[in-house]
């Protein structure tokens, strides 16, 4: 078969001809109907250093979001069948351990992420373990089926955990609009949040946070130092009820906790790589707030979210506004540039090879 | 001023004119821009067993929900104003005992409840605990804002804790479509249900709840005992999430059970009035569901979630079509006869004496 | 080997040699070094109505409790070593159901059960899916090691979901002195609760629950309609905060929501054997009370508690209490009449053949 | 009567002859039967920056943990009698707030303390609101009542929110042994946690967190960068599952995140007096940890827990070990050197002038 594969630790990848990968007992092959391209992707891609201290095994298919239809089961295989439409959870647990067997699978003490630990989706073919396999509606868009998991990340970093307090009528912050951060805007609407107040610097971004729903979006580089205020006058009161720090800007923190009403919440998504001063005496404990770091999404509750919100057309309509490009993934580098220079927010890839 | 008056323990009120209601320190004055009536007012009207048992004082101005405009102030108010729009929580709280110290104060040992052990609403001017007072946007509806109480009722039900199990892409199941019922069919959908079902039995409530947004109303009568097959054959799979129980017919119990996805919860609001049999084993036990008994609703956070969703335009065009009649309070004895005769969802009652 | 089996629908059990159990790829063979009996156990036995109606297919090695030594490893097998001493989980779940995708694999849609739906453990050596066999500390007394699994039913009750209102200085009543609610005496103990109140009508037992620490046992026999006042006027205030209902009598159900505070909660353990009558309104409604159906045992954090409570001596001190008896396991008959006659708690089959 | 003021923005306080207070409508005057020194006396004492920022109203009546005999009743007070023997909850909420409308009075939005912002407890006689003064058992030692504020403290830290994962069998990191890291350890014991490790440097404080009950205290000067590795090698697997910042010292912060096992939660009460650099992307999002600022304690639900506990005489012992002085309050200067000097852990004072 077909597939991006990395074969040297540099940037770039490498279109070639692989064999077919072949299910295990508890794995099904499916041929894949299309994927998308995340950040992680593109880090490796770019091979940053990140890249270069998390993946340890080359050569390695390339990529995790997918859509695929079923077409091999391994042998004990109980819940799929050969024609089946899915999506995958790209996090594959073990199953054993702490984590796991306490309802957080998604952090798994052994966990293994395609396209990062193992053979992934950017590929005319993929295994899944048959637990990872989410069917889908068949009449779903398969580009965005394909979505579902980073949209699974926005309901994890809305909704941290089993019982969380809730979402209704609470005023949401999200900084940087970024995939996910765009995508948590429809979502934090959906369940019921009353204002939804982003920040961003990139035009592109700005123009598709205020798409997405945004009740109204601050431009950091344009306020400065005022950012908070105006996130707080906006909302008037203590300021805002939940944010969600998405950008990875280490300039980005204070202002989360500074637009912060005391006693809300906060998930950390995006990754500052490096240390980031904070004064926690104001900003966290006399403020008596909460933080949650995001990583990865709670398996298996955000994809039941997921599917309940994809359920209602107006918000499918939405999602579909994340997918600035529809590509055939045989033009993966130009995707690649597209997203690097910002000119892109979700790219879909279709199999066309 | 002008007030309804129950003097004595039998059915029906007294239009009569009684002593403007003074405030104490801690108290506001009320000019009444509209009242609703609830269905412990018509309890109280008709004077049924519940109403004998319940009621300790007469002579008493009767009903609770309201929205009026601030008159005068106690010596010791601090959080409002003159000219202030408020609505009332009826239910007025010690402060100081056990549930009102732990942040129960809608289940507070000594409660009191306006137009039940003190006098209420149904008149020109009330008195209302500053705590109890809550200031509304000047621009809204003082018709939807006197409904704000029920509304919350509705919140409590769907969000009875804290920190709840989500209803994100959840299905939810409201047995009984009367005010409380309706208005939770499309809190749940804004909180993010998934599919929201209904039963009822009364024509104009099921042409209601369709326009409130339920997927699918089941009609128990027409289906009899496949009803609560009915209900898990629509949403697929082993049953709804979570169902309200807002009824207060015994044959509803099984039904909710019965529909109820193991690990479902329940929230149990209409009372059934004597002793109802239930085969706990299969229906709780077995089933792992979760019953939350509903009484009043949690002070204040529905009030703030009621206040989030009502900013929302979509929102409160839905809420208005609950509102089936505007009369003058005057035609009081009418509204009765209405509500009883289940011609009617909510009745506003405006101040044309 | 030996082993007791079941092969009549009828009354009692059979001695017999079998084939050893031969573990699949991701099971375990182990070595039975005590098992204990669970009233489950009892009723299987004695071919009850709910037996009739439950178990499905005979022959089958009966029996469920248990701890063993690993001493043969399926192929796949990868958390667990030869000579490993381990519980067994007895619910065996199937992985990729909605319940188990969501952290309720106790309550898995195609749950099997040992010694119910699959061969059990009185036997000379069983097989155990991987993820139900739990490593135990080696030094801990295997009698003591079997037992673990309802004293996670215990635990449970007290904590049935991953968040729960904290029993610190909580007052508890436990309906019911069986082994589970006995266990469940010591863990609210030890889990903070402020006083334990029990209510047993059978001799040992109310010696027993004294033993495990209860603060007062109350016998409903000798107080008849007065129990709920005893209980209340024990606590003082309103009532017990929390109730586990362990008896299976239908009079105890009243008798929970009578001792119970406003706002408290209860779990129920205990199978009525058909419908109970109970007024809601009062009850649960307007006491706003909570209740939690309790099925198997969260699977696995309650035997991460249960773990880090046996880590304490004093702990473990008590729970050797509730073994009243241990007995070669040849002597199963003799243990089952002990059971059926009230003479003793918990019973521990050492394999003596 | 007699009281020790702080009248001058500079370092120490006089003892003076002041008017005795006089209840308002809703506050009752108490004689004061004893009293301790909280480390925010100490820094209004020593007049620290934090103080110089923070203080606004001199002359002050300083001190706030007491406890004390009701003998005079505002004219509106309904809950206590003369006679009563109260405890007071500092934190004076103004009732009306979002966060008091939604049970976090803690954070009122206009909180006053006792001894911060309006006379406080180091005196013959004091004034508290109604709803501020906890009523305790007669029988409490007074000293050890007083203790009661900062030990629900150490509760707050351990159950931050009304529903939390549970301590039971769960493994505790308390880093700094000041007086309310101290009172955490039995606190953490007593409501069911597996392990307790402490860290401190100080010898006098190692050994009283031993006495305490700490499985284990490490001595980061002598452990240096192995601190953490310390104390996962001690608890084994990944780490503790909760951990509570009790020093302010910023080298605890990362050490605390170090320990801790993915998932786990954290506790932020040591103020750090300046901002902290911490490598967010390792310490909580990759191992999406959970944190809680702490301010006060939740009220008056941690009052509750702490009476629940007190009820327990081996708890009683545990806490009066605090207590390493009992000094006449007379002697406060000498008092506050032993603290200032680290000589002395809580010190009780008693009303003799």
């Amino acid at each position: 078969m077909k597939a991006f594969v990395k074969s040297q630790r540099a940037p770039g990848g490498e279109l070639r001809t692989v064999p077919d990968p072949r299910p295990g007992p508890h794995e099904v092959k499916i041929e894949v109907e299309a994927t998308s391209i995340c950040g992680t992707d593109v880090h490796i891609w770019e091979w940053n250093s990140w890249a270069e201290g998390r993946v340890k095994r080359l050569p390695m298919v390339l990529g995790h979001e997918v859509c695929g239809k079923v077409v091999e089961l391994g042998r004990d295989v109980q819940a799929l069948q050969i024609g089946d439409h899915v999506s995958a959870e790209t996090h594959i647990a073990d199953g054993t351990c702490y984590q796991c067997r306490t309802g957080r699978m998604h952090i798994c003490e052994n966990v293994q992420v395609f396209g990062v630990d193992r053979d992934g989706v950017f590929a005319e073919y993929s295994v899944l373990p048959e637990i990872n396999a989410w069917k889908n509606d068949p009449k779903l868009d398969p580009s965005l089926a394909s979505v579902q998991e980073p949209l699974g990340n926005a309901v994890h970093c809305l909704l941290p955990e089993d019982t969380v307090e809730d979402l209704a009528g609470k005023d949401v912050l999200v900084t940087g609009c970024g995939p996910i951060g765009l995508l948590a805007i429809p979502v934090a609407k959906a369940l019921g949040a009353g204002r939804v107040i982003a920040t961003e610097v990139n035009p592109l971004r700005i123009s598709l946070a205020k798409k997405m729903g945004a009740d109204r979006v601050v431009n950091p580089k344009e306020e400065g130092a005022r950012t908070a205020q105006v996130v707080r006058d906006y909302v008037g009161g203590q300021g805002v009820d939940v944010a969600l720090e998405m950008s990875g800007h280490p300039s980005s923190l204070p202002l989360v906790f500074e637009s912060l009403k005391p006693g809300g919440r906060v998930s950390l998504l995006g990754l500052f790589s490096g240390p980031v001063s904070l004064n926690f005496d104001d900003a966290v404990i006399i403020k008596a707030a909460r933080i949650q770091g995001i990583f990865g999404r709670r398996m298996f509750d955000t994809w039941y979210t997921v599917k309940g919100l994809l359920a209602h057309p107006s918000f499918r309509e939405k999602m579909e506004q994340i997918i600035t490009h529809r590509m055939p993934i045989a033009q993966l580098p130009e995707a690649m540039d597209l997203l690097t220079s910002l000119q892109a927010a979700k790219i879909s890839l279709l199999p066309r090879w």
